[in-house]
């Protein structure tokens, strides 16, 4: 990664048995490994086996009533982590945590904890939760309004960058001589009162091995974009074509500089669902297999929630009713507008659309040979539409390791992927170090 | 196991090197390993090899300003027993979390991820967070009033069953014929809305192996044993003498009936601090090292935290200064007291308060060869004042290795203690079996 503009980003985005909505129904997973630890354990072995940068972990805080999705995640993605951690060694872990449901003291927390078991490989997505049926669970009538939940979200992972920082990394003595455990001298107490948090500080933990867990954000609407240009290390996003995702990832790039950033400070890895064969045509019919195997009640339950309109009763065979504006959606608002224009511009009926989104829900879908995957990969980074690439294998584990063991060697041959890790650390494989305090800056800086 | 009232419970208490205040500095540690995730694992082994019915980590939400304890808990524990979890298969893992500073909704799923992850050997020691520097962590400008945390903790305990119950066992269908991933008839909405809490469920997560995870408790204040008698399957406690033991033992068995709960149903875990040599001597001496290596600067600094007066500045070889009553401690009661009556009683001074209190917080110490822990340990079973016990090593893994090969077996031929595991998980170690939902339980009622 001697220069990081000639080798992209690999990131494993793993759901259950697959990202694919009927991926559990399919003969190529096995249903009831959705409950198995070892099962995931696995996939970062393989994930480690093809030197992706990190394996990553979506949630959300509800299953809402009667069952919305048939893929859930069963596990809390940062107990998962640690169980992922001590089956590996060099891959990154990312968990996804809300900051509209959690105290930032806690989530802080357990961050540092997750990066000291992996030895420094945690990374955290930060998301707003967006559905009601998460609201619902923590006391709310309503979604809390989208600009305020981006608000909270600011000041929630500024102050958890405090915490993390209320430890410099030489406040740790252990100098049984003397008997000091720690330096005090190094350890901030934060007595931050803003809007909405009071904490005094310090964290209780000990500065873990990254400093902080790379930052992710994974949210696109116009405040998601600029709390990402603000704060986050990379981004997962949704892009169906390559011009779409120049735009994007033009329009973050820009934004960096107001913020005293440049163009490298972030990270835009658009999502892709690889349906991988030997022929481009048996890459086609199996994509085709798992459309087939979509049970439209779920299908219909999930949409009615993205879109928000009731769609459980609406033909099948029919486009779908009027849409609200984006002004109107307090949820996921970017994914709203993904997927309207998508329906508006290919003019699909409410089952030719469940089909396109049943791969990764929005996320761009593509069946080829392992060739044309990497051609797609590379065209986009040559492009200037991505950084890297968040994989969402559509049936797991086959469709992870024929990404690992058939794609990514051809990467590595064109020398846009490593061909092993230089580093142990998840801010390693990003080319960065690990960060110090803010505080022991200012402290040299006092004392200078 | 079959004659419950034949064998006992060990439950190992695990605290960074040890659970003496200056384990760190002895030799028989090595005090970076506090830091090392592959420490702790190796412990759940050796706990698992001494068929132990369960590892158990306190936790805390603060660590004060300038560092208050020496030994600090560096892991948050849920994410700790994840790992630990994969390095075992049999012993039980005991998380503290607080009711003061979570959300039910969150710390349900933590432990239901907890349960899946580990087989079924999840347990939740539940605490109020007693310490005025935890407060101010999380928005309080003083520790929220003891009887209103306790308030606190039933309510989220009840609504965490009903979050845990909110799947039947039944609910995961799984059925790639027919696609049918849950059946939504077996998982429920709660609706709940209590003083405290609206939530409306269901959890996130389908039912974990245990269906909940052992409730444990560990205040012994008036309202801790009343919250101990209603909701909890076993108490860890603080037990100076056998009479002591055998009084709050008697005291927490009859509080049962008012609950529709027999004496079975709690078992009573006092904690021993084991000191562990060839002859008694050597036991005592090695005890003397320890208490040799104290640092009264933070001693005096845990000390004015539990008692409620600053002692900082007090002259170590006078007396303890007049205290507060009880009534007037909003923090932790029952240790309160406890090192109070220790302290008037023996007429103690504050170095040798502190050197009492080095091994284990208020904890009964006992320095003796093997037999003689046994002889005790047998002794207080035998007497009526435990159910088993909760041993905490004073250092590690020394110390729980000498327990487990030298203590356990001896425990063993005397029929008190079983030879090999006879279950796999948590609950199946106190012979109980996973618990249904209360709403399966109801639907068949209503079917019949
Ligand atoms: C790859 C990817 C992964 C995401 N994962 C989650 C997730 O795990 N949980 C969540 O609440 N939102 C997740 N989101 C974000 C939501 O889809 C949605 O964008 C967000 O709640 C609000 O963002 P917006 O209104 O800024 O678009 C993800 C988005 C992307 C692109
Ligand atoms: C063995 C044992 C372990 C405990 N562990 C914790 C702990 O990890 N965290 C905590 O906040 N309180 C813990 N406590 C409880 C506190 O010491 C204190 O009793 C509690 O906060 C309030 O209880 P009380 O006022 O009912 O006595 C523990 C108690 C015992 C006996």
């Amino acid at each position: 990664m001697s220069n990081p503009r000639k080798t992209f980003h690999l990131n494993a985005f793993l759901m259950g048995v697959g990202h694919h909505e009927a991926a559990w129904r399919h003969p190529r997973t096995e249903e009831h490994r959705v409950l198995d630890v070892e099962h995931f354990r696995e996939l970062g072995r393989i994930a480690e086996r093809g030197t992706l940068d990190s394996v990553f972990f979506a949630d959300g805080l509800a299953v809402g009533p009667r069952i919305k999705r048939n893929a859930l995640a069963v596990f809390e993605p940062v107990t998962l982590l640690a169980a992922i951690a001590t089956a590996t060694t060099h891959v990154g872990l990312i968990a996804t945590a809300s900051t509209t449901y959690n105290e930032p003291f806690n989530l802080a927390r357990k961050f540092a904890s997750l990066d000291h078991i992996s030895g420094g490989r945690a990374g955290w997505n930060i998301v707003t939760s967006g559905s009601e049926d998460e609201a619902f669970n923590f006391g709310y009538d309503a979604i809390p309004d989208h600009a305020r939940r981006y608000e909270r979200a600011q000041e929630f992972v500024d102050l958890a960058v405090r915490l993390w920082d209320s430890w410099e990394s030489a406040a740790i003595v252990l100098d049984p001589e003397t008997g000091i455990f720690a330096d005090p001298d190094r350890v901030h107490t934060l007595d931050y009162s803003g809007e909405r948090f009071r904490v005094r500080g310090p964290l209780n933990s000990p500065r873990s091995p990254q400093g902080r867990p790379l930052l992710v954000q994974a949210g696109s609407s116009e405040s998601g974009k600029e709390f990402a240009a603000r704060s986050a290390e990379a981004v997962f996003t949704a892009q169906r074509t390559i011009e779409e995702g120049q735009r994007f990832y033009r329009d973050l790039k820009s934004r960096l500089p107001r913020y005293g950033r440049s163009a490298d400070d972030l990270k835009v890895l658009p999502g892709l669902v690889p349906f991988i064969a030997d022929t481009e045509a048996q890459a086609l019919a199996l994509e085709q297999e798992f459309t087939d195997l979509i049970s439209p009640d779920y299908a219909l339950r999930q949409l009615s929630t993205l879109l928000g309109v009731d769609l459980t009763e609406h033909a099948l065979d029919a486009p779908l009713p009027p849409l609200p504006a984006e002004s109107e959606i307090e949820g996921g608002k970017s994914r709203f507008t993904l997927v309207k224009e998508l329906a508006e511009k290919e003019e699909l009926t409410v089952r030719q659309l469940i089909g396109k989104l049943g791969g990764g829900r929005g996320h761009r879908t593509l069946a080829g040979t392992p060739e044309q995957i990497a051609d797609d990969l590379q065209a986009w980074f040559e492009a200037g539409a991505a950084d890297g690439f968040n994989i969402m294998p559509p049936y797991l584990p086959g469709g992870l390791e024929d990404f690992v063991d058939r794609v990514v060697p051809i990467l590595r041959e064109r020398g846009l992927f490593r061909t092993e890790y230089t580093a142990t650390t998840l801010r390693g494989h990003y080319g960065l170090e690990p960060v110090e305090s803010q505080f022991a800056a200012n402290e040299i800086a006092a004392t200078a």
